[in-house]
């Protein structure tokens, strides 16, 4: 019989295991037997959340695959014990949801939303409209599943879209730049920063007070990505200066944001609370379910982590 | 020679004179006289803001059209002097910076931006997030040419799209209804309404005790049409009982909106200062000399007026 392992929190159990269950029926999979509790010498699968109890992989013998839940790999891309397959989660409601989350935000700062909502004072500001999507510049950092729907989503908006990516891609109507230099080219056009990099070693403050001073004066960063993308306190300086107008930040080093924080009073910073990535338990479901039918089938895994790049 | 006249408030002139003449000399039309003041028996075309001086247009002998400087033609509809075509203004710029107001102001409402906008106090709001735009249903009212280009791209985000015209129309992607039968059904699905008809007196009070009652409660209503679109007191009153849970209204019936109207001070009401369809000059003035080369060449004028709708 196929065993199907679930290691996460309680509460994740709570709200995954309907959604597993049916789609596991839809796939034809009614049958596999899906726990929380089960003999590591009997899985096949493992459904994975980083933060579980679970980080010693060497008693599972027969494992098959690790399906991780979450998007971010690298709570456990290191761990030398996990030989298997890993899986990242590539859930098409997570790229809808961050699609909506980003290009709300971009709109929202490129029509000075902030200044409407908050400025319900009885003062007309109509001297001059905002300008059109098309004269405002906006990188996307990460041009993965998420970076690209996203840049595409915004090119689509007529916004004149950069995207930048450690080695090459194309994008359609995205100026895509890669490497070192194309980094510094990108960010120094950019009105608009997205970072939707994976959080690997290489990736760790890419926004520093270097490259936050390439960036045109009251540039504004959004980051939905990863907290570690960005040196913290390189940030609250350029905010400081004016040379970063305002960050709108959904990931954190620390989640929930410590109360004591100080994005948390900062007049030009704007805290969501990691709502951007937020998986959907149905579609996620849905992909892990797909990625045991293909293991069962003898087909190839989809979503594998390359481990030599850490994501 | 061709003499143009451009007939509207003076700091209008200030804006369009240059975009005018480098749009003329683009057109091959360098040579037409584009002038503020002329001789009524010389003047070919009229560039006309329905606020300007001029109301009786008995005088223009030789007038070949009329080329409204705005979208909306319900102040010069009814002028029984002008009986030479009438185009109403169809600006790429404008069709763009609306559909930019619509995205952005429906994903503000979908996010439940406001809440973390206004919300920097220490709360980590990371409970639930929120429902993707698959799962939202917004309503268009009026698929002319702005409602139409703004159910496309609320379509392209997977937003449960619903448009409503008065006759038929069919918009890819978008479910359309139309009559008041129609109108019913689509106001009792639509958690989110957005505004774009043209003010005619069949439209006036289209939101109004009954077909805001109509409404899922709570729902949220964008108003970048017209003012007169709404029973104001109807909407206050909606507002007050919950069956509205917020307006973002952009056109108002007296502009700028006075300082004690009550939607100033209103908790649910958001006011932005008639943005949403201002007009780029560039653009506005390539639509103005593309009518004028058309006229000069015997073609057909684009974007006329239908006297007897209206719009």
């Amino acid at each position: 019989m196929t065993t199907i392992l679930f290691a996460a929190k309680s509460e994740r159990w709570t709200a995954y295991e309907g959604p597993l269950r049916a789609a596991l029926a839809d796939a034809g999979l009614g049958h596999a037997r899906l726990t929380t509790e089960a003999d590591p010498a009997e899985v096949d699968y493992i459904v994975y959340a980083p933060n579980s109890s679970l980080s010693d992989f060497t008693p599972y013998t027969r494992l098959k695959a690790v399906l991780n839940l979450w998007a971010g790999v690298e709570d456990v891309v290191g761990n030398q014990t996990l030989t298997v397959p890993l899986a990242r989660m590539v859930d098409d409601g997570l790229t809808e949801g961050m699609v909506e989350w980003v290009t709300g935000h971009v709109l929202r700062h490129h029509l000075g939303m902030d200044t409407h909502i908050q400025g319900q004072d009885g003062t007309w500001r109509g001297d001059s409209p905002p300008p059109l999507a098309r004269d405002r510049s906006v990188v996307v950092l990460g041009l993965g599943v998420l970076g690209t729907a996203c840049a595409e989503m915004l090119a689509r908006l007529n916004f004149r879209t950069l995207g930048w990516s450690r080695s090459a891609k194309t994008v359609p109507g995205v100026a895509c730049h890669h490497g070192a230099q194309g980094l510094c080219d990108a960010l120094s056009e950019a009105q608009i920063v997205v970072l939707l990099l994976p959080n690997t070693p290489a990736t760790e403050n890419t926004l520093n007070t270097e490259t936050l001073g390439l960036l045109p004066r009251g540039a504004v960063i959004l980051n939905p990505g990863r907290g570690a993308l960005i040196d913290d306190d390189a940030l609250l300086a350029a905010l400081a200066s004016g040379q970063v107008g305002h960050a709108t930040l959904d990931t954190f080093r620390v989640e929930p944001l410590p109360k004591g924080h100080p994005y948390w009073t900062h007049q030009k910073v704007t805290v969501t609370p990691h709502i951007a990535s937020a998986t959907r338990t149905e579609s996620a479901s849905r992909t892990i379910v797909e990625n045991i039918r293909r293991g069962e089938a003898g087909e190839p895994f989809r979503h594998l982590v390359d481990r030599t790049l850490g994501y």
